[in-house]
């Protein structure tokens, strides 16, 4: 029958193995980038969600890169590169192992919890990019703190049904009591045209995470070490419930379906953040006007069948009510010391700032942005600002025209903040969250979610404000000295006059040594008491350096 | 136990309703905007898809965006939309509806065809945004050309299992032959912010599909009508086996599986486009000399089986082997004069050219890059040449700082093809394919995919050159009139001297009335037979124009 379209369902791993594009495989320049990027991500997640050892064990990282052997193939202009990260982590269970790694849409990253990994996807995609381009998987071992034994596993994904194909175990008893997982895989790659991305990636990595201390080595068997330049690791990131202003349809049916709690104000209570005994009294009884079916008991279930239709209106007033702010306790954002550290180290600028914003949330989770301006000194100045962008402590450096921080750089009228380009002015934009709005699985730009754009545009204003009054303040300062080396050419000669006329014509005589030094300096003094520097330096010191006049008593 | 994380599975309907910004919904500007764009481009591929009635059906699309009332709701600020978009395509058979509008990865566009759509996400992830957002689902109502009947559902996907809900059935008997589709849908909606995109894009959509008559109602009652152009409808897009130069491990592993082939030959041949009987025979033998097991007649299972190892070597001798290039023919361009007309009606340009570059294939999927290029006229000079993007014949118009087509813009130095910015440059880019390969599943950017890079930046080139022709034959054609010029003012006054000089002078009498022009008129070709303008406009009429002298016998 011509006229019929052959309709068929797909499962997620064929769909990116179709799609390799999708989740950041476009080509083997981006493919070699976006594998390390995958793996060294995992393994930044495994460091910071683990307990135990945070005092005893130094985090590492080691990331290796060697040119492999395409043996017995025809096309001599392709390279395949072995991409092998190891770290010493909370480790993968080995009962978890194939899943983890070979199952796409399986996670343990699928909880509210501030996390570099969230989809389920990245390393998975990695897996069908080495499918595609070198009929290889990928080789896992792996081994957690309690366990005796170390565990490897080759794995890879039967992509017509999304599930793990083991094609080799192994075990042996641990020698030391070591603990993390170490990941090979053999892609397709273009290393030389890839290279500088991926050094940018490492160095800015290690900037953000100055706990763990990372080694790189390269396929031309260079050495990078980043030191660890902190033992101070950071909480692990706790698991929070979402917060009732961020909450849409969707969400509240399947917390409704899943919820534990027996009655409609324990679901409030005990299942949303900063929901407490009262705020949950008082938003039923709200509710009770426009819905009058649900009750303090009523069971969740219930209100999830009997009161379809009516979902909307329960989000709307969880939207509008007044809870508490959203918690900020279990997100994990640099701090603006850090900012500023990093912003001074890294561009030794003259002038830097910071600035954290207040947590909030959207779609129910919370989010903190953190934003650092740096300007003059070292930088280059360019035709626009230099963004750097970070989230939940990752760089991004694709994608960049993207992003919504460089929307909101583009839109803003830097003359406000007295800023002319060419210019040397960084950005830092750094977001954290439970979850990260990506445009895309990729992970290389956050999307226009309003209350994330919101604090993002506030954040740079306020900077901008900031800068505007230091440029400001370094304007005054200029136009004061000009002020002050305008008047002071004439002050020596109005102290002369001065001295020969204070006297009276007949007892005049020439003026003793160090007397017109006494009224240059008392003109000095009254001058520099109608201008003033903004900055440290006295008027007075500046008029006297001016005329190379000393202090009474010094000379 | 503390140390351990919690893993678990995510079907892709959840996925995709916790990432909503992954598929283009990440606000309610965005939302209404690519809600319309999927009924739409759904609508299109509809009307394409069908072979009957291509003479008698006069294809039509009629949108109509509504506000509607949020009734009982707290929150006076958000606003809803319905969405519906109704078309007179092939239809939707009523035993698939569900699952093609209700189950996420499920389509009919999961075959090697030139279609707008391929994902099988785009109108599901619109019902997931509508369900997260109002709490609604989406109503159908569709009939094929064979059926007696039209059938209605109102249908919701199950997120918890990617499975529909079907909430309501009808169906009734036809009064008259209608065919189509007709889709609604009610969700959050930022109208306001969104308008001038929904209009640009039905404008342009209008433009590059000239064979459909398009409506659309917006929710302040206006109606745009975009009349059919023309009723050629383009041939439906035909189905295609991959080409052998763009295969990968994975594809060539699931087609050995699917294949209905009895023979590794018969399997080539009958599996790929641009194989032939010789070809195949030729591969065979040149395979032979790296992987001896393999014969004309092993059986695929077999190859896919026992050969597991070494399918990138085959891979890669197919991809280096000289096969016929890829077939075209059930690729649909716009072509250059369709680009060309388009370029002069929208921007009535000084100059314009088309170009379409020969098929090529990346991944099994063969393609076609189109490039058009205006300059000069009535085009806004501007900082950077404006570009103009579409795929498969639908217009992309976010996230243009990411697409490989800007890449390779910015890439180039303009100044070698004679254009100083601001500048009057358009410069728009078609790609068609098979599969196209979108960065993200929101379809708004291209990817740079290697194959495809190289024919957007060569064609690009050449067009660069043409224009470069153009202006340098102006900027001759300037020169030569300016020379002219300069001569020409000295034609009458030596023009008068020969007159007076070739009597002898004894002989001496005023020149007879006639007798200078004349001269000049001699003069005037012996000076244009020197001087060559690139125009039509020949130098003798040019220097008869500025010295205002008509030719003899004109008077």
């Amino acid at each position: 029958m011509s006229n019929a379209e052959s309709y068929r369902g797909m499962n997620v791993s064929e769909f990116f193995a179709k799609h390799k594009e999708v989740a950041g495989f476009a080509n083997p320049t981006r493919a070699i980038y976006q594998t390390i990027r995958e793996l060294v991500e995992n393994s930044l997640d495994a460091i910071d969600g683990s307990e135990e050892g945070r005092k005893t064990i130094k985090p590492h990282i080691k990331v290796v890169v060697e040119k492999v052997e395409a043996s017995g193939r025809g096309n001599e202009e392709k390279t395949w590169c072995k991409v092998t990260v190891e770290d010493n982590g909370i480790g993968v269970p080995y009962t978890v192992m194939p899943n983890a790694f070979a199952k796409v849409l399986f996670s343990s990253k699928y909880v509210l919890k501030q996390a570099r990994g969230m989809y389920g996807i990245g390393v998975k995609a990695a897996v069908l990019y080495a499918q595609s381009t070198t009929d290889s998987g990928i080789d896992v071992v792996s081994s957690t703190a309690l366990l005796e034994d170390v565990y490897s596993r080759k794995l890879r994904i039967d992509t017509l049904n999304n599930e793990p194909i083991i094609n080799a175990y192994g075990s042996w008893k641990k020698p030391t009591a070591w603990r993390g997982t170490r990941v090979s895989l053999v892609i397709e790659c273009d290393w030389a045209r890839a290279r500088s991305k991926v050094l940018e990636y490492m160095a800015r990595t290690a900037l953000i995470a100055p706990y763990v201390q990372i080694t790189f080595q390269t396929p031309e068997k260079e050495l990078y070490i980043f030191p660890q330049k902190t033992s101070t690791i950071p909480p692990p990131p706790k698991e929070a419930n979402p917060h009732p202003h961020g909450i849409d349809v969707e969400t509240l049916k399947q917390m409704l379906a899943a919820t534990k709690a027996k009655t409609f104000r324990e679901f409030l209570e005990r299942d949303f953040q900063s929901v407490g005994k009262k705020s949950s009294l008082y938003f039923i009884r709200e509710l009770k006007k426009k819905v009058k079916e649900i009750k303090e008991d009523t069971p969740p279930a219930e209100v999830y069948q009997k009161f379809n239709g009516l979902l909307s209106t329960i989000v709307d007033m969880m939207k509008t009510f007044k809870f508490k702010p959203p918690q900020s306790n279990y997100l994990s954002p640099l701090g603006e010391e850090l900012i500023v550290t990093s912003l001074k180290s890294m561009y030794k600028p003259e002038w830097a700032a910071a600035i954290r914003r207040p947590p909030r949330s959207y779609q129910g989770h919370p989010f903190i942005v953190e934003l650092g301006m740096a300007y003059g000194g070292e930088i280059q100045p360019s035709e626009e600002p230099l963004l750097l962008r970070f989230a939940n402590k990752i760089p991004l450096l694709y994608e960049v025209g993207e992003d919504v921080s460089y929307k909101i750089m583009k839109e803003i009228d830097w003359r406000q903040y007295k800023v002319e380009f060419p210019a040397p002015l960084v950005i830092l934009v750094h977001v954290v969250s439970t979850k990260i709005p990506y445009k895309g699985v990729g992970k290389e730009s956050i999307s226009e979610v309003p209350e994330v754009e919101q604090e993002i545009r506030n954040g740079m204003l306020e900077l901008g404000r900031r800068l505007r009054e230091y440029i400001s303040s370094k304007e005054r300062e200029e136009e004061v000295k000009t002020k002050i080396l305008a008047v002071s050419k004439y002050l020596p000669e109005i102290a002369r006059s001065l001295v020969v006329l204070s006297k009276e014509p007949h007892s005049w005589k020439p003026p003793k040594p160090g007397e017109e030094k006494e009224v240059l300096l008392g003109l000095i003094k009254l001058v520099s008491s109608h201008v003033k520097l903004p900055e440290k330096e006295s008027s007075e010191e500046v008029i006297r350096k001016i005329l190379g006049v000393k202090k009474s008593g010094q000379g």
